[in-house]
Protein backbone atom coordinates (compact mmCIF):
# COMPACT_ATOMS: atom_id res chain seq x y z
CA UNK A 1 0.00 0.00 0.00
CA UNK A 2 1.24 3.45 -0.53
CA UNK A 3 1.00 6.08 1.76
CA UNK A 4 -1.42 8.87 1.52
CA UNK A 5 0.37 12.09 0.24
CA UNK A 6 -0.65 14.83 2.91
CA UNK A 7 -0.17 18.60 1.65
CA UNK A 8 -0.01 21.32 3.38
CA UNK A 9 -2.22 23.62 0.21
CA UNK A 10 -5.64 22.81 1.52
CA UNK A 11 -4.77 24.11 5.10
CA UNK A 12 -2.81 26.76 4.27
CA UNK A 13 -6.10 28.09 2.13
CA UNK A 14 -8.30 27.03 4.82
CA UNK A 15 -6.03 29.10 7.41
CA UNK A 16 -5.66 31.91 4.98
CA UNK A 17 -9.23 32.58 4.49
CA UNK A 18 -9.71 32.65 8.29
CA UNK A 19 -7.24 34.80 8.67
CA UNK A 20 -8.15 37.25 5.82
CA UNK A 21 -11.35 37.52 7.12
CA UNK A 22 -9.96 38.61 9.94
CA UNK A 23 -7.38 41.53 8.53
CA UNK A 24 -10.36 42.89 6.63
CA UNK A 25 -11.78 43.47 10.15
CA UNK A 26 -8.96 45.05 11.48
CA UNK A 27 -8.64 47.41 8.26
CA UNK A 28 -11.97 48.52 8.53
CA UNK A 29 -11.33 49.71 11.94
CA UNK A 30 -7.90 51.35 11.01
CA UNK A 31 -5.99 48.93 12.27
CA UNK A 32 -3.77 47.35 9.22
CA UNK A 33 -1.49 45.05 10.61
CA UNK A 34 2.23 45.34 10.01
CA UNK A 35 5.14 43.14 10.39
CA UNK A 36 8.72 44.40 10.44
CA UNK A 37 11.21 42.15 9.41
CA UNK A 38 15.02 42.79 10.77
CA UNK A 39 17.78 41.14 8.61
CA UNK A 40 21.46 41.50 8.99
CA UNK A 41 23.34 40.46 6.11
CA UNK A 42 23.17 38.94 2.71
CA UNK A 43 22.63 35.47 3.70
CA UNK A 44 20.84 33.92 0.92
CA UNK A 45 18.19 31.56 2.81
CA UNK A 46 17.45 34.66 5.34
CA UNK A 47 16.58 37.15 2.02
CA UNK A 48 14.72 34.96 0.81
CA UNK A 49 12.78 34.14 3.58
CA UNK A 50 11.96 37.77 4.12
CA UNK A 51 11.07 38.18 0.27
CA UNK A 52 8.56 35.15 0.98
CA UNK A 53 7.12 37.16 4.12
CA UNK A 54 6.98 40.17 2.08
CA UNK A 55 5.04 38.71 -0.60
CA UNK A 56 2.16 37.24 1.05
CA UNK A 57 1.75 40.14 3.26
CA UNK A 58 1.05 41.76 0.26
CA UNK A 59 -1.22 39.04 -0.93
CA UNK A 60 -3.21 38.93 2.50
CA UNK A 61 -3.04 42.41 3.59
CA UNK A 62 -0.53 42.46 5.73
CA UNK A 63 2.30 45.18 5.78
CA UNK A 64 5.72 43.85 5.78
CA UNK A 65 8.70 46.37 6.32
CA UNK A 66 12.25 44.53 5.73
CA UNK A 67 15.24 46.46 7.91
CA UNK A 68 18.05 45.53 5.81
CA UNK A 69 21.57 46.45 7.76
CA UNK A 70 24.96 45.91 6.85
CA UNK A 71 26.70 41.59 7.94
CA UNK A 72 29.11 44.41 10.12
CA UNK A 73 26.61 46.36 11.86
CA UNK A 74 27.27 46.71 15.60
CA UNK A 75 24.89 44.39 18.14
CA UNK A 76 24.38 47.71 19.13
CA UNK A 77 22.66 49.39 16.43
CA UNK A 78 20.42 45.80 15.81
CA UNK A 79 18.97 45.61 19.14
CA UNK A 80 18.22 49.82 19.13
CA UNK A 81 16.33 49.62 15.68
CA UNK A 82 14.68 46.31 17.86
CA UNK A 83 13.62 48.78 20.80
CA UNK A 84 12.25 51.35 18.46
CA UNK A 85 10.50 49.21 16.57
CA UNK A 86 8.79 48.11 20.21
CA UNK A 87 7.89 51.50 20.63
CA UNK A 88 6.32 52.06 17.59
CA UNK A 89 2.42 51.39 17.61
CA UNK A 90 2.02 51.27 14.42
CA UNK A 91 4.28 48.03 14.46
CA UNK A 92 2.60 44.58 15.38
CA UNK A 93 5.14 41.92 14.78
CA UNK A 94 8.99 42.07 14.82
CA UNK A 95 11.20 39.21 13.94
CA UNK A 96 14.53 39.16 13.46
CA UNK A 97 16.07 36.50 10.55
CA UNK A 98 17.93 34.07 11.88
CA UNK A 99 21.19 32.90 11.48
CA UNK A 100 22.99 36.13 12.51
CA UNK A 101 26.29 36.77 11.22
CA UNK A 102 28.66 34.85 13.36
CA UNK A 103 29.77 37.38 15.92
CA UNK A 104 26.48 38.54 17.64
CA UNK A 105 25.01 37.77 20.45
CA UNK A 106 21.76 35.92 19.38
CA UNK A 107 19.92 35.47 22.77
CA UNK A 108 20.78 39.22 23.69
CA UNK A 109 19.55 40.41 19.80
CA UNK A 110 16.13 38.01 20.10
CA UNK A 111 15.03 38.98 23.54
CA UNK A 112 15.44 42.75 22.83
CA UNK A 113 12.13 42.23 20.91
CA UNK A 114 9.44 42.76 23.32
CA UNK A 115 7.53 39.44 23.94
CA UNK A 116 4.15 40.40 22.80
CA UNK A 117 5.69 41.46 19.19
CA UNK A 118 7.68 38.30 19.12
CA UNK A 119 6.07 36.73 16.24
CA UNK A 120 8.89 34.16 15.52
CA UNK A 121 8.28 32.86 19.84
CA UNK A 122 11.99 33.30 20.28
CA UNK A 123 12.04 35.34 23.04
CA UNK A 124 12.68 33.78 26.46
CA UNK A 125 9.28 35.20 27.88
CA UNK A 126 7.47 33.19 25.07
CA UNK A 127 9.15 30.06 25.39
CA UNK A 128 8.42 30.07 28.99
CA UNK A 129 4.93 30.22 28.56
CA UNK A 130 5.24 27.71 25.99
CA UNK A 131 6.88 25.19 28.46
CA UNK A 132 4.18 26.41 31.36
CA UNK A 133 1.78 25.00 28.82
CA UNK A 134 0.77 28.32 28.83
CA UNK A 135 -0.31 28.64 24.87
CA UNK A 136 -3.11 31.00 25.08
CA UNK A 137 -0.56 33.88 25.80
CA UNK A 138 2.39 32.86 24.37
CA UNK A 139 3.50 33.24 20.70
CA UNK A 140 4.42 29.97 19.43
CA UNK A 141 7.48 29.34 16.73
CA UNK A 142 5.17 29.01 13.16
CA UNK A 143 7.27 25.38 12.38
CA UNK A 144 6.06 23.84 15.64
CA UNK A 145 2.74 25.41 15.64
CA UNK A 146 2.77 24.04 11.35
CA UNK A 147 3.22 20.59 12.62
CA UNK A 148 0.57 20.57 14.96
CA UNK A 149 -2.25 22.10 11.97
CA UNK A 150 -1.25 19.13 9.53
CA UNK A 151 -1.55 16.89 12.06
CA UNK A 152 -4.67 18.07 13.09
CA UNK A 153 -6.21 19.57 10.25
CA UNK A 154 -5.35 15.84 8.46
CA UNK A 155 -7.58 14.42 10.75
CA UNK A 156 -5.22 12.42 12.88
CA UNK A 157 -6.03 12.29 16.36
CA UNK A 158 -3.00 13.13 19.00
CA UNK A 159 -5.10 12.26 22.43
CA UNK A 160 -3.30 9.17 24.01
CA UNK A 161 -1.40 8.95 20.28
CA UNK A 162 2.37 7.07 20.89
CA UNK A 163 4.53 9.81 18.82
CA UNK A 164 8.30 9.86 18.27
CA UNK A 165 9.63 13.14 17.65
CA UNK A 166 13.26 12.77 16.32
CA UNK A 167 14.97 16.24 17.19
CA UNK A 168 15.65 18.45 20.13
CA UNK A 169 16.57 21.78 18.96
CA UNK A 170 15.49 25.03 20.15
CA UNK A 171 13.17 26.39 17.32
CA UNK A 172 11.43 23.07 16.65
CA UNK A 173 11.62 19.77 18.76
CA UNK A 174 11.71 21.38 21.85
CA UNK A 175 8.31 23.67 22.04
CA UNK A 176 6.75 21.05 19.33
CA UNK A 177 7.58 18.56 22.73
CA UNK A 178 5.90 20.75 24.63
CA UNK A 179 2.62 21.18 21.91
CA UNK A 180 2.81 17.49 21.46
CA UNK A 181 2.57 16.80 25.73
CA UNK A 182 -0.23 19.75 25.93
CA UNK A 183 -2.49 18.23 23.14
CA UNK A 184 -1.85 14.50 25.27
CA UNK A 185 0.67 12.40 23.08
CA UNK A 186 2.37 9.79 24.73
CA UNK A 187 5.59 11.25 23.42
CA UNK A 188 9.31 10.04 22.73
CA UNK A 189 11.53 12.19 21.84
CA UNK A 190 14.82 11.12 20.37
CA UNK A 191 18.36 12.16 19.08
CA UNK A 192 21.43 11.97 17.68
CA UNK A 193 22.62 10.10 20.97
CA UNK A 194 19.83 7.55 20.95
CA UNK A 195 21.11 4.12 21.13
CA UNK A 196 18.16 2.21 18.91
CA UNK A 197 16.47 5.27 16.97
CA UNK A 198 14.97 2.46 14.34
CA UNK A 199 13.44 0.74 17.01
CA UNK A 200 11.94 3.97 18.59
CA UNK A 201 10.52 5.36 15.38
CA UNK A 202 8.75 1.92 14.71
CA UNK A 203 6.66 1.96 17.71
CA UNK A 204 5.43 5.59 16.70
CA UNK A 205 1.94 5.91 15.63
CA UNK A 206 3.25 9.38 14.51
CA UNK A 207 6.75 9.82 13.58
CA UNK A 208 7.81 13.87 13.49
CA UNK A 209 11.23 13.85 12.05
CA UNK A 210 12.61 17.37 13.02
CA UNK A 211 16.64 16.72 12.92
CA UNK A 212 17.83 18.43 9.68
CA UNK A 213 19.67 15.18 8.46
CA UNK A 214 18.77 14.34 4.92
CA UNK A 215 17.34 10.84 4.28
CA UNK A 216 17.90 9.57 7.98
CA UNK A 217 14.36 8.11 8.78
CA UNK A 218 14.49 5.27 6.38
CA UNK A 219 11.91 2.69 5.41
CA UNK A 220 12.74 0.23 7.60
CA UNK A 221 12.40 2.25 10.35
CA UNK A 222 8.89 2.90 9.97
CA UNK A 223 5.77 0.71 10.65
CA UNK A 224 2.95 0.05 8.43
CA UNK A 225 -0.20 2.54 9.48
CA UNK A 226 2.52 5.33 10.68
CA UNK A 227 1.77 9.19 9.84
CA UNK A 228 5.36 10.76 8.76
CA UNK A 229 5.40 14.51 9.43
CA UNK A 230 8.77 15.83 8.00
CA UNK A 231 9.93 18.99 9.06
CA UNK A 232 13.54 18.81 7.69
CA UNK A 233 14.46 21.27 5.08
CA UNK A 234 18.11 20.10 3.45
CA UNK A 235 19.51 21.50 0.56
CA UNK A 236 20.91 19.35 -2.09
CA UNK A 237 23.38 19.83 -4.31
CA UNK A 238 21.40 20.89 -7.36
CA UNK A 239 20.18 23.82 -5.27
CA UNK A 240 16.82 21.87 -4.18
CA UNK A 241 15.22 20.69 -1.04
CA UNK A 242 14.74 17.68 0.73
CA UNK A 243 13.63 16.71 4.01
CA UNK A 244 14.91 14.28 6.74
CA UNK A 245 12.72 11.54 5.62
CA UNK A 246 13.64 9.04 2.99
CA UNK A 247 10.39 9.88 1.25
CA UNK A 248 10.27 7.91 -2.11
CA UNK A 249 11.06 4.30 0.03
CA UNK A 250 9.00 5.27 3.18
CA UNK A 251 5.87 6.25 1.76
CA UNK A 252 5.81 2.35 0.61
CA UNK A 253 5.19 1.47 4.06
CA UNK A 254 3.75 4.62 6.02
CA UNK A 255 0.01 5.13 5.90
CA UNK A 256 0.25 9.07 5.37
CA UNK A 257 3.21 11.20 4.70
CA UNK A 258 3.61 14.75 4.25
CA UNK A 259 5.77 15.79 0.91
CA UNK A 260 8.85 18.29 1.17
CA UNK A 261 8.79 20.68 -0.19
CA UNK A 262 4.78 20.88 -0.06
CA UNK A 263 4.41 20.24 4.03
CA UNK A 264 4.44 21.67 7.14
CA UNK A 265 7.28 24.36 5.52
CA UNK A 266 4.35 25.85 3.25
CA UNK A 267 2.28 26.45 6.22
CA UNK A 268 5.14 28.46 8.09
CA UNK A 269 5.00 31.78 6.47
CA UNK A 270 0.85 31.66 6.99
CA UNK A 271 1.48 30.87 10.78
CA UNK A 272 3.77 33.68 11.16
CA UNK A 273 1.01 36.25 9.50
CA UNK A 274 -1.39 34.41 12.10
CA UNK A 275 0.91 35.20 15.02
CA UNK A 276 0.68 39.21 14.00
CA UNK A 277 -2.61 38.73 14.31
CA UNK A 278 -2.44 36.80 17.72
CA UNK A 279 0.42 39.43 18.61
CA UNK A 280 -2.34 42.18 18.19
CA UNK A 281 -4.75 40.53 20.78
CA UNK A 282 -2.41 40.20 22.92
CA UNK A 283 -1.43 44.04 22.69
CA UNK A 284 -4.95 45.07 23.15
CA UNK A 285 -5.93 45.45 19.56
CA UNK A 286 -8.36 46.19 18.68
CA UNK B 1 16.83 -9.09 44.19
CA UNK B 2 15.82 -6.05 46.65
CA UNK B 3 16.63 -2.64 45.24
CA UNK B 4 19.36 -0.88 46.49
CA UNK B 5 17.78 2.54 48.34
CA UNK B 6 18.69 5.63 47.22
CA UNK B 7 18.51 8.00 50.21
CA UNK B 8 19.42 11.21 49.45
CA UNK B 9 21.43 12.26 52.52
CA UNK B 10 24.44 11.66 51.51
CA UNK B 11 23.91 13.99 48.53
CA UNK B 12 22.48 16.59 50.54
CA UNK B 13 25.50 16.63 52.47
CA UNK B 14 27.85 16.68 49.37
CA UNK B 15 25.99 19.74 48.01
CA UNK B 16 25.71 21.74 51.40
CA UNK B 17 29.70 21.55 52.31
CA UNK B 18 29.74 22.75 48.24
CA UNK B 19 27.66 26.05 49.39
CA UNK B 20 28.89 26.44 52.67
CA UNK B 21 32.02 27.07 51.28
CA UNK B 22 30.48 29.28 48.73
CA UNK B 23 28.91 31.44 51.46
CA UNK B 24 31.43 32.10 53.80
CA UNK B 25 33.57 33.32 50.86
CA UNK B 26 30.44 35.79 50.16
CA UNK B 27 30.35 36.57 53.71
CA UNK B 28 34.32 37.66 54.07
CA UNK B 29 33.08 39.79 50.76
CA UNK B 30 30.58 41.29 53.03
CA UNK B 31 27.81 39.88 50.65
CA UNK B 32 25.47 37.69 53.04
CA UNK B 33 23.36 36.15 50.92
CA UNK B 34 19.55 36.77 51.87
CA UNK B 35 15.99 35.43 50.68
CA UNK B 36 12.97 36.59 50.69
CA UNK B 37 9.72 34.39 51.03
CA UNK B 38 6.39 35.83 50.69
CA UNK B 39 3.62 33.57 52.51
CA UNK B 40 -0.11 34.70 51.10
CA UNK B 41 -2.46 33.14 53.96
CA UNK B 42 -2.32 29.98 56.60
CA UNK B 43 -1.98 26.80 54.15
CA UNK B 44 -0.54 24.08 56.69
CA UNK B 45 2.04 22.69 53.70
CA UNK B 46 3.39 26.89 52.70
CA UNK B 47 3.98 27.67 56.23
CA UNK B 48 5.79 24.30 57.09
CA UNK B 49 7.63 24.97 53.60
CA UNK B 50 8.75 28.19 54.82
CA UNK B 51 9.84 27.35 57.78
CA UNK B 52 11.57 24.71 56.80
CA UNK B 53 13.91 27.66 54.80
CA UNK B 54 13.99 29.32 57.36
CA UNK B 55 15.38 26.59 59.24
CA UNK B 56 17.74 25.59 56.61
CA UNK B 57 19.17 29.18 55.86
CA UNK B 58 19.87 29.75 59.61
CA UNK B 59 21.75 26.06 59.75
CA UNK B 60 24.10 27.32 56.50
CA UNK B 61 24.25 30.81 56.39
CA UNK B 62 21.56 32.09 54.28
CA UNK B 63 19.39 34.85 55.79
CA UNK B 64 15.49 34.15 54.98
CA UNK B 65 13.26 36.68 55.76
CA UNK B 66 9.22 35.46 55.63
CA UNK B 67 6.87 37.87 54.85
CA UNK B 68 3.86 37.31 55.81
CA UNK B 69 0.31 38.46 54.43
CA UNK B 70 -3.29 37.72 54.92
CA UNK B 71 -5.30 35.40 53.14
CA UNK B 72 -7.17 38.41 51.78
CA UNK B 73 -4.46 40.47 50.59
CA UNK B 74 -4.79 42.66 47.66
CA UNK B 75 -3.30 41.22 44.58
CA UNK B 76 -2.09 44.64 43.84
CA UNK B 77 -0.56 44.54 47.80
CA UNK B 78 1.58 40.97 47.02
CA UNK B 79 2.85 42.80 43.47
CA UNK B 80 3.93 45.75 45.29
CA UNK B 81 6.06 43.78 47.52
CA UNK B 82 7.16 41.61 45.07
CA UNK B 83 8.62 44.60 43.28
CA UNK B 84 9.89 46.40 46.35
CA UNK B 85 12.35 43.31 46.79
CA UNK B 86 12.86 43.30 43.42
CA UNK B 87 14.58 46.41 43.36
CA UNK B 88 16.36 45.79 47.40
CA UNK B 89 19.93 45.31 46.57
CA UNK B 90 20.12 43.94 49.84
CA UNK B 91 17.54 40.48 48.39
CA UNK B 92 18.85 38.24 46.51
CA UNK B 93 16.78 35.47 45.75
CA UNK B 94 12.89 36.36 46.23
CA UNK B 95 9.97 33.54 45.85
CA UNK B 96 6.38 33.11 46.39
CA UNK B 97 4.73 30.01 48.25
CA UNK B 98 2.38 28.56 45.96
CA UNK B 99 -0.27 27.52 46.11
CA UNK B 100 -1.10 31.05 46.64
CA UNK B 101 -5.27 31.63 48.35
CA UNK B 102 -7.89 31.05 45.64
CA UNK B 103 -8.93 34.57 43.76
CA UNK B 104 -5.32 35.46 43.51
CA UNK B 105 -3.78 35.19 39.67
CA UNK B 106 -0.76 33.33 40.08
CA UNK B 107 0.91 33.65 36.17
CA UNK B 108 0.93 37.36 37.16
CA UNK B 109 2.27 37.48 40.95
CA UNK B 110 4.79 34.66 39.91
CA UNK B 111 5.39 36.60 37.09
CA UNK B 112 6.44 39.70 38.93
CA UNK B 113 9.49 38.47 40.77
CA UNK B 114 12.37 39.55 38.79
CA UNK B 115 13.89 36.61 36.76
CA UNK B 116 17.29 36.93 38.75
CA UNK B 117 16.11 36.58 41.83
CA UNK B 118 13.27 34.36 40.67
CA UNK B 119 14.88 31.42 42.69
CA UNK B 120 11.86 28.80 41.86
CA UNK B 121 12.25 28.83 38.53
CA UNK B 122 8.87 29.97 37.71
CA UNK B 123 8.93 33.30 36.01
CA UNK B 124 8.33 32.36 31.86
CA UNK B 125 11.98 33.97 31.26
CA UNK B 126 13.43 31.23 33.67
CA UNK B 127 10.88 28.88 31.81
CA UNK B 128 12.30 29.83 28.39
CA UNK B 129 15.78 29.68 29.15
CA UNK B 130 15.23 26.28 30.07
CA UNK B 131 13.07 24.91 27.34
CA UNK B 132 15.60 26.59 25.25
CA UNK B 133 18.52 24.44 26.32
CA UNK B 134 20.26 27.66 27.99
CA UNK B 135 20.69 26.44 31.69
CA UNK B 136 24.05 28.71 31.90
CA UNK B 137 21.40 31.84 32.08
CA UNK B 138 18.16 30.12 34.32
CA UNK B 139 16.86 29.83 37.91
CA UNK B 140 15.90 25.95 37.04
CA UNK B 141 13.15 24.80 40.00
CA UNK B 142 14.62 22.76 42.76
CA UNK B 143 12.66 19.52 42.21
CA UNK B 144 13.39 18.76 38.73
CA UNK B 145 17.64 19.47 39.62
CA UNK B 146 17.24 17.58 42.60
CA UNK B 147 15.82 14.93 40.43
CA UNK B 148 19.18 15.14 38.11
CA UNK B 149 21.29 15.37 40.94
CA UNK B 150 19.94 12.48 42.49
CA UNK B 151 20.28 10.36 39.14
CA UNK B 152 23.77 12.17 38.40
CA UNK B 153 24.92 11.30 41.98
CA UNK B 154 23.99 8.19 42.61
CA UNK B 155 26.11 6.94 39.67
CA UNK B 156 23.42 6.35 36.83
CA UNK B 157 24.20 7.67 32.93
CA UNK B 158 21.50 9.48 31.24
CA UNK B 159 23.23 9.32 27.94
CA UNK B 160 21.25 7.79 25.38
CA UNK B 161 19.39 6.10 28.06
CA UNK B 162 15.54 4.99 27.90
CA UNK B 163 13.54 7.23 30.82
CA UNK B 164 10.29 7.24 31.14
CA UNK B 165 8.83 10.60 32.93
CA UNK B 166 5.13 9.99 34.43
CA UNK B 167 3.82 13.17 34.66
CA UNK B 168 3.89 16.45 32.71
CA UNK B 169 3.01 19.29 35.10
CA UNK B 170 4.27 23.18 34.96
CA UNK B 171 6.51 22.76 38.29
CA UNK B 172 8.28 19.43 37.81
CA UNK B 173 7.63 17.37 34.35
CA UNK B 174 8.36 19.83 32.04
CA UNK B 175 10.97 21.47 32.97
CA UNK B 176 12.53 17.96 33.74
CA UNK B 177 11.71 16.17 30.68
CA UNK B 178 14.03 19.58 29.12
CA UNK B 179 16.51 18.71 31.30
CA UNK B 180 16.46 15.41 30.91
CA UNK B 181 16.86 15.78 27.30
CA UNK B 182 19.47 18.25 27.60
CA UNK B 183 21.51 15.52 28.99
CA UNK B 184 20.81 13.34 25.84
CA UNK B 185 18.34 10.83 27.76
CA UNK B 186 15.91 9.42 25.37
CA UNK B 187 12.88 10.46 26.90
CA UNK B 188 9.14 9.51 26.62
CA UNK B 189 6.61 11.50 28.95
CA UNK B 190 3.75 9.73 30.18
CA UNK B 191 0.42 11.07 31.64
CA UNK B 192 -3.27 10.76 32.46
CA UNK B 193 -4.73 10.17 28.94
CA UNK B 194 -1.24 7.64 28.13
CA UNK B 195 -2.95 4.15 26.62
CA UNK B 196 -0.53 1.69 28.15
CA UNK B 197 1.07 3.07 30.93
CA UNK B 198 2.71 -0.07 32.62
CA UNK B 199 4.45 -0.70 29.48
CA UNK B 200 5.97 2.57 28.74
CA UNK B 201 6.94 2.24 31.89
CA UNK B 202 8.75 -1.46 32.18
CA UNK B 203 10.97 -0.36 28.73
CA UNK B 204 12.22 1.99 31.13
CA UNK B 205 15.65 1.99 31.87
CA UNK B 206 15.21 5.08 34.34
CA UNK B 207 11.69 5.41 35.41
CA UNK B 208 10.92 9.32 37.64
CA UNK B 209 6.95 9.03 38.31
CA UNK B 210 6.03 12.48 39.17
CA UNK B 211 2.26 12.72 38.97
CA UNK B 212 0.71 13.17 42.02
CA UNK B 213 -1.14 9.75 42.45
CA UNK B 214 -0.22 7.92 45.50
CA UNK B 215 0.75 3.73 44.36
CA UNK B 216 0.47 4.91 40.79
CA UNK B 217 3.27 3.09 39.61
CA UNK B 218 3.08 -0.78 41.05
CA UNK B 219 5.33 -3.50 40.93
CA UNK B 220 3.54 -5.39 37.65
CA UNK B 221 4.56 -1.98 35.86
CA UNK B 222 8.99 -2.39 36.54
CA UNK B 223 11.37 -4.41 35.07
CA UNK B 224 13.99 -5.91 36.53
CA UNK B 225 17.20 -3.23 36.23
CA UNK B 226 15.13 -0.86 36.63
CA UNK B 227 16.27 2.68 38.67
CA UNK B 228 12.77 4.50 39.98
CA UNK B 229 13.05 7.93 41.17
CA UNK B 230 9.96 8.74 43.14
CA UNK B 231 8.83 12.42 42.94
CA UNK B 232 5.55 11.91 44.34
CA UNK B 233 4.31 13.74 47.48
CA UNK B 234 1.15 12.38 48.82
CA UNK B 235 -0.32 12.93 52.38
CA UNK B 236 -1.63 9.66 53.86
CA UNK B 237 -4.64 9.52 56.16
CA UNK B 238 -1.96 9.51 59.40
CA UNK B 239 -0.90 12.86 57.90
CA UNK B 240 2.49 11.17 56.49
CA UNK B 241 3.69 11.62 53.44
CA UNK B 242 4.58 8.83 50.67
CA UNK B 243 5.09 8.75 47.12
CA UNK B 244 3.65 8.56 43.76
CA UNK B 245 5.45 4.23 43.48
CA UNK B 246 3.97 1.42 45.90
CA UNK B 247 7.50 1.21 47.25
CA UNK B 248 7.27 -1.98 49.28
CA UNK B 249 6.41 -3.39 45.81
CA UNK B 250 8.39 -2.19 43.62
CA UNK B 251 11.31 -2.45 45.55
CA UNK B 252 11.05 -6.08 44.91
CA UNK B 253 11.94 -5.95 41.76
CA UNK B 254 14.10 -2.71 40.76
CA UNK B 255 17.56 -2.46 40.76
CA UNK B 256 17.32 0.80 42.97
CA UNK B 257 14.57 3.10 44.11
CA UNK B 258 14.40 6.32 45.70
CA UNK B 259 12.41 6.36 49.04
CA UNK B 260 9.86 8.92 50.15
CA UNK B 261 10.43 10.64 52.63
CA UNK B 262 14.43 11.09 52.18
CA UNK B 263 14.46 11.01 48.32
CA UNK B 264 14.37 13.33 46.41
CA UNK B 265 12.00 15.93 48.38
CA UNK B 266 14.74 16.21 51.09
CA UNK B 267 17.44 17.48 47.97
CA UNK B 268 15.17 20.44 47.06
CA UNK B 269 15.53 23.22 50.11
CA UNK B 270 19.06 22.63 49.63
CA UNK B 271 19.15 23.22 46.32
CA UNK B 272 16.75 26.19 46.47
CA UNK B 273 19.90 27.67 48.89
CA UNK B 274 22.14 26.63 45.81
CA UNK B 275 19.59 28.77 43.47
CA UNK B 276 20.33 31.70 45.77
CA UNK B 277 23.60 31.81 45.58
CA UNK B 278 23.44 31.21 41.44
CA UNK B 279 21.09 34.22 41.20
CA UNK B 280 23.42 36.66 43.12
CA UNK B 281 26.03 35.44 40.14
CA UNK B 282 23.18 36.55 37.92
CA UNK B 283 22.94 39.52 39.48
CA UNK B 284 26.95 40.10 38.81
CA UNK B 285 27.79 39.45 42.70
CA UNK B 286 30.48 39.60 43.88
Amino acid sequence: MTAKIIKSKPFVEEIRAEIEKEIENLRTKNLPPKLSVVLVGEDPGSVWYAESKAKLGQKIGVEVEIHRLAEDSPEDDIVSLVEGLNKDSGVHGILVELPLPGSLDKTRVTNAVSPEKDVDGVTATNRGYVLGGQEELALVPATPLACIELIERAGFELKGTRVTLVGRGDTVGRPLAMLLIKRHATLTVCHTRTVDLAAECRRAEILVAAAGFRSLIKKEMVSPGTAVIDVGVNETEDGGFVGDVDFEAVKEVAAAITPVPGGVGSLTTTLLMRNVLKAMQLQGLP
